[in-house]
């Protein structure tokens, strides 16, 4: 039985393993740091496909199929899939799971909704009701400029503080406690909607750095633990502007240095420098694909052994900003722990 | 720890109870057969707001509050809400948690995102990681309409076959298991995504009903019991066509006849002949609400004592139709009983 650390911490009392991960991913993302660390790549932005929408709910496909592979189990073996993408109504989490049997449960919250899916799977498969499940995120950058800004035919030039939406999707197939060494889900965070009356959609870094924040001092309180406790805080997707925000939230409010042990998946999923992807990368499939394509490897190489991940979202919509909303945040996490 | 009786079939070990509920609509849903039955009702459709979406949120915000207040706890006791609604990027849902301090994990299979709010709700909190968890699922009809059809100002009339989105949020406050009489949780099913290849986005109902159809079947097959096990077995929303369909394939497929167990919360939220409505109600508030103001009620006051509640969603998006994409449908379950 899951213990109830502190409100909306889950400690779990058989953590639930991650026996398979994989990452896909478009064009500029192969060309940055995480190139040859996907498990499949498509050059063409369309793959293959005659629309953007169905080229992102192809990359979820080619995700869940490597996940699946790499897990050594097939799709009739999985309980329960949690996806989630921010294409209106996750419709590419939904049409990916139309060709699949296998019971499906779609979640969103905005580029947080791949930790929130960890955290629902580690928790189902804690309570001992599912056996083996899996879940999927994904964004694609066609799809979500169209969707969210302006259609790319337009040619409209993003702001100096906009991020670029990854095309790319992470996927991940857990089962029940094991004795076999893997990575594994130990404790859950679910997070507070925070909104901090950023009200320019192209800020999302500083409208969800306040989400972070809080989530993160949450987790350390409700844990009585410190970031020195951790190998890793990786949140995703800060980016420069958010990090930067997060770093002094943790300075000015609690004392703590940040630098030595945050990355952000923005911040890692590109070449600042040499690529022109604004202030770094953003989308469901940013952090998804970064924690499949990075981060689990190197805790399954033993280079890292405690990962405290924190997906970030923006839970505005496209008609929002146009009400004179703000732009609410909320930050989900889990701890996985290499054992 | 929950026993896992099927594939996706969660059998919990300590049934979380149902502490409080409310329901809350709009003007035409309180000239239906649930007049009186609602804690709230709101004449102006626009509920006090500048425009349709901050009319939803507001829906969902009241319905939230009566659940609390009839739970007899306050926001901060509750560890988790889980919720979900019709609008682009689940808006309504992440603005009503914008103003209350309740960690928030958002979910959307469309209009059985309520039925999945209360599967997920009652998993984490059988799974012992939270003590109180909330769900809320709300739509409108403006809202919908303005995004999923025209706008109203254009005065399309509706196709014959269409339902009417509900103005109308349901909330229900769930507990631990404890020994008082109260409706509780006892087994819940996830669903397939089913798509038989409907394409009209005006046959939601035919589209939903295999889903709704599968989800049954499964579940029937998983528990090994038959309709007549339960006092009512109640689908939301399939309406006139759905409902229709959905009794003759289970004629059909497993020779059940349904017509005295079975009804439909898009069939109970109106009276289709007095009400200009189409063929029923539809959207999450649907279900929603009618689960919340007719009944658990009907539940507590010893009237009905299983209740399987089978959410219906149809996982379209405002696009997918104009890219010649059938329509996909998923439906989640929770088994209701009064012990």
């Amino acid at each position: 039985m899951a213990k109830r650390i502190a409100r909306s911490i889950i400690e779990f009392n058989r953590p639930p393993v991650i026996i398979g991960q994989a990452a896909v991913a478009g064009k500029v993302e192969t060309e940055g740091p995480l190139a040859g660390k996907f498990s499949e790549v498509f050059m063409d932005e369309r793959v293959g496909q005659p629309t953007w929408e169905k080229a992102e709910i192809a990359l979820q496909q080619a995700a869940i199929k490597h996940a699946i592979a790499a897990a050594g189990c097939s799709a009739g073996d999985i309980d329960l899939h949690i996806g989630g993408d921010l294409m209106n109504q996750c419709a590419a989490t939904n049409f990916a799971l139309r060709d699949e049997d296998i019971p499906f449960a779609g979640v969103y919250s905005a580029c947080a909704s791949f930790a929130q899916a960890l955290a629902m799977n580690a928790a189902l498969l804690d309570g001992g009701g599912l056996q083996l499940a899996s879940c999927c995120g994904s964004s694609h950058f066609c799809s979500a400029e169209k969707q969210f800004r302006y259609p790319l035919e337009l040619g409209v030039l993003p702001t100096p503080t906009a991020q670029r939406t990854a095309t790319a999707a992470g996927a991940i197939v857990l089962a029940q406690a094991s004795d076999t060494p893997q990575p594994r889900i130990t404790r859950a965070i679910f997070g507070n909607v925070i909104d901090m009356g950023v009200t320019d959609p192209s800020e999302m870094g500083a409208a969800m750095a306040p989400a972070a924040w809080d989530t993160l001092r949450r987790f350390l309180q409700g844990t009585n633990t410190q970031p020195a406790d951790y190998d890793l805080i990786l949140t995703g997707d800060l980016s420069q502007i958010g990090t930067q925000l997060l770093h002094e939230l943790a300075r000015q409010q609690a004392g703590l240095d940040l630098a030595l042990l945050h990355r952000d998946c923005g911040l890692m999923l590109y070449d600042l420098i040499a690529q022109d992807v604004g202030t770094g990368g953003s989308g469901v499939g940013c952090s998804a694909a970064v924690l499949c394509a990075e981060i689990l490897p190197r805790m399954r190489s033993g280079e890292l052994s405690r990962v405290l991940f924190i997906g970030t979202g923006a839970l505005l919509s496209a008609v929002s900003p146009l009400q004179g909303e703000s732009i609410p945040a909320v930050a989900h996490g889990v701890l996985i722990e290499m054992t």
